[in-house]
């Protein structure tokens, strides 16, 4: 792929500065600009090679570049958006990371000029750790990027983009904003909800009782909370929906629990033993 | 502690070959024998030093111990028991390391003769790996052994039993055994079916967007499905009580979001993520 002449990242933390990285050490990104709110990430962005150069103005740090990603909090992205808005030269091809897309994607086509090209993406990968202290190169290789055009979205910028993320080892798909953020309530969210609940589930004398199967379990639920509620509050008609489906599933459990069905426990457990092998096989 | 002289390990996979291993490491068992079904684990819990010596008879595997353990799924011990209660000798301390204690305490009070003493315990230790091929010396260290004793259990039996998962660097708490299914149902049996119903959550075509998270909350999900259901029907009132309190849990949360209450769904995650992290601090 031809490489971006410049690519500015706004929010350099363990997304933002590993794609610094992985854009670099690629060879997709001739120079990288960071942006970010505090001088201290900044300057560890730079010595860490996950920027070249950085800056505290969003506006003053998109200038010259024919990429940018949005890569705070998803509930920073509309100050972000309005931020950089003017200073974007046509052209320029505007992406995202975020957690969730039908919101972002109308955002972006509205506050982004129609000189440039956005389009929606959700790199699937990272972890509960946060901070360009946690970036590392090789964070998305093997992983899955769903990308998101619309009607809207230029075909050359959505195949540039995509060429990009497989760049990086990445296998990408690309699916509308609407189909991602139903799978993803399912595969994501609902999970995120349920770990959290989980924690709650337990009575303080039963504390000093956890396993490793229980940390495991709840590991997602350390998350951080304000970077969650965006996520959720922005697919809540699906997450609502993958949750009422799920409160179901477990009634049948509870059902066959009480009757006494070990047939039909043994059956259900069997059944989902089974998928998750062959999806981790995969 | 004074050491067992002989101590049997029936069932000797990844609990019960660990704890071979970990009784010898520790001079806690001058002796011990491992019982099993396969002739092929027997060969291989010798090689690997988790047993002195096998036998694929239960019955004669007891003869001249002082400890038997029972130490296969849940489902195995009454055949176990009736198998081995007209060779144990007067005085010998029967334990086992099942995951829930109320069902199997009673089995074994009712089998085991009068001349000797059960303890029921429950190391909570382990993966979802399986066999005497994973077994290692240190998997009870650090972690919590609930024992279980009732009023028939004669107290220097509790004492010597602690003292021996004590000597493998485990941390010891007594309860009855009602009081262990309630927790073990919160912090273990609910966890395992959450899991299991994640899985089954999501639809065919959202399966290769499974991200490490979605791996993580599921984990537990790949354990064996007939050991499993032992333990979850061995349990049922409680898991199913567990269950129905989650569920509301969950219509909580689901409510909040069908509201737009971002607030009140990030004081949920927030005070997940703050509990949880405190757990795991500890």
């Amino acid at each position: 792929m031809t490489p971006w002449n410049q690519v500015t990242i706004i929010g350099i933390g363990l997304i933002g500065g590993s794609l610094g990285l992985a854009l670099k050490k690629a060879g997709a990104a001739r120079r990288v600009v960071g942006v970010g709110h505090r001088q201290e990430s900044m300057d560890a962005a730079r010595s860490c090679g996950a920027a070249d150069e950085t800056s505290l103005d969003p506006a003053a740090g998109v200038r010259g570049s024919d990429l940018v990603v949005l890569a705070t909090p998803i509930g920073l992205f509309r100050q972000m958006l309005q931020a950089i808005s003017p200073s974007l030269a046509p052209g320029t091809v505007v992406i995202d990371v975020g957690s969730t897309k039908v919101g972002v994607v109308a955002m972006m086509e509205e506050l982004v000029p129609e000189s440039c090209a956005c389009v929606g993406c959700h790199p699937i990968a990272g972890s509960e750790q946060r901070g360009v202290s946690a970036a590392r190169a090789d964070l998305f290789r093997g992983a899955v990027c769903i990308v998101t055009p619309t009607a809207k979205t230029p075909p050359d910028a959505v195949a540039r983009v995509q060429q990009t993320w497989e760049a990086l080892g990445m296998v990408t798909h690309t699916m509308t904003p609407e189909h991602h953020d139903r799978l993803l309530a399912e595969v994501s969210h609902l999970p995120h909800v349920v770990a959290s609940a989980l924690v709650r589930a337990i009575s303080g004398e039963a504390e000093p009782f956890v396993g490793p199967g229980w940390a495991d379990t709840t590991r997602v639920a350390s998350g951080d909370a304000a970077l969650w509620r965006d996520i959720l509050m922005s697919n809540a008609g699906e997450v609502a929906a993958a949750l009422q489906r799920f409160e179901g599933v477990l009634a049948a459990f509870r059902s066959a629990l009480m009757q006494g069905d070990a047939a039909k426990v043994e059956a259900l457990l069997a059944e989902s033993k089974a998928r998750r092998d062959k999806i981790k096989r995969k």
